[in-house]
């Protein structure tokens, strides 16, 4: 039976956008197992897996049910050992830890201020509701002031992806010659901002952004099985 | 014979001081190797080992003489193989890029900009002149103007470090349950700061500091061989 992945999507439910769901996708797509993505809305997490979890992503692989993506990438670790590793070993297992604090707290704080907006736009109005309320009690300020502050969010991000970048001269992935668990932290939180803003977040000729791209290639190009946001304004 | 590890100090050679060259120190005491400390100033390192490198940490062991702090852990991996590990493996090998590149690009110009100018008075005279030129060249400003900036790079710091500090919520070590050589990458930035500057780049209950002090307990008190920086302005 496939695992089943509860992954996060808006009113589209064929494009899902979470980073924490698109890190647990790439591992499962890494480890070669097969598995059925569950469209889940914000407001359906709390009735999934009779209420197993407040956050997505969850998986169910036979009789285990876990969430959080990095538990969840320990899980498929352990219980998938001779699958190609998301860790290559224990280091790797622990640093990973470290890229996790790196992306959470540097980048997904400045890529949220660019996207939120369009995040709500993309929700049914259920979840229109509970992403407005709780993200303006977050920023402290209305979804529309956030849009003002892009260009400068923006900024500071190429700024704290300069430690990707200075990675990137050494080596073609954050995992070595090959992607590991590590790639796939980074490169979702920059897949959320793709899937969910026509605002551009990297610079045309960021060495991040040629990264994000053999990122993207990987796995049969599962990260382009999701179109870029389109332009709103524009539309 | 001893590995010997060319050492940069100022003018009191009991003092060596520089994160790349601690960062050596501490992976020759995880793998248990007999080393000798030559202690070298800035402007003798054109002269070590026959103009071998620009930089220190320089090592020799044996006929192999290797330079870069990074380029000297991974010999040491290589070279040693059945001494205890310094990256766990290939993922936490490629993964320390990624500490180190935090490290050299997030902290490090903080960390400079509180304790260069207690640095530039650590040296003899012809490296203080070489110490002003360059650093005031790479500041943009007077060494003695830094001072007025160093509450503010501290808070600055203190941010940038949540990143660490969201990893030891999980693990005593950023290497996991036991140090690896991404602590040492950290550790030796802040290792820099407590033996040149009597200004406290870190809050007394912050969790770092708990960490940095266990990282001091290692190898024998290794990290404490060298005292806390003297209060020059009290002196």
């Amino acid at each position: 039976m496939p695992v089943a992945l509860y992954d996060l999507v808006g009113s589209d439910t064929s494009r899902p956008f979470s980073p924490h769901c698109w890190k647990v996708r790439m591992a499962l797509l890494h480890k070669g197992l097969a598995f059925e993505s569950i469209p889940t809305t914000f407001t359906a997490i709390p009735a999934i897996e009779n209420g197993a979890s407040s956050i997505v992503p969850v998986i169910r692989d036979g009789d285990a049910v876990v969430s959080d993506s990095f538990a969840i990438a320990e899980y498929l670790e352990r219980a998938y050992p001779d699958r190609p590793t998301l860790f290559g070993g224990e280091g790797g297992q622990a640093s990973a830890r470290f890229v996790e604090a790196y992306a959470n707290g540097m980048l997904h704080p400045l890529i949220a201020a660019c996207a939120v907006p369009d995040i709500h736009d993309m929700l049914g109005p259920a979840d229109q509701a509970y992403c407005r309320q709780s993200r303006e009690k977050r920023f402290g300020q209305r979804l529309e002031a956030l849009r003002d502050g892009r260009a400068e969010a923006r900024e500071a991000l190429g700024a704290r992806l300069g430690v990707v970048r200075d990675v990137l001269k050494r080596q073609p992935f954050l995992g070595g010659e090959a992607p590991l668990f590590a790639d796939y932290i980074v490169f979702s939180a920059l897949q959320w901002a793709r899937v969910t803003t026509s605002f551009k977040i990297l610079a045309v000729d960021d060495p991040v952004l040629a990264w994000f791209e053999r990122c993207l290639d990987l796995h049969g190009g599962a990260g382009r099985s999701v179109s870029e946001a389109p332009d709103r304004e524009a539309a």
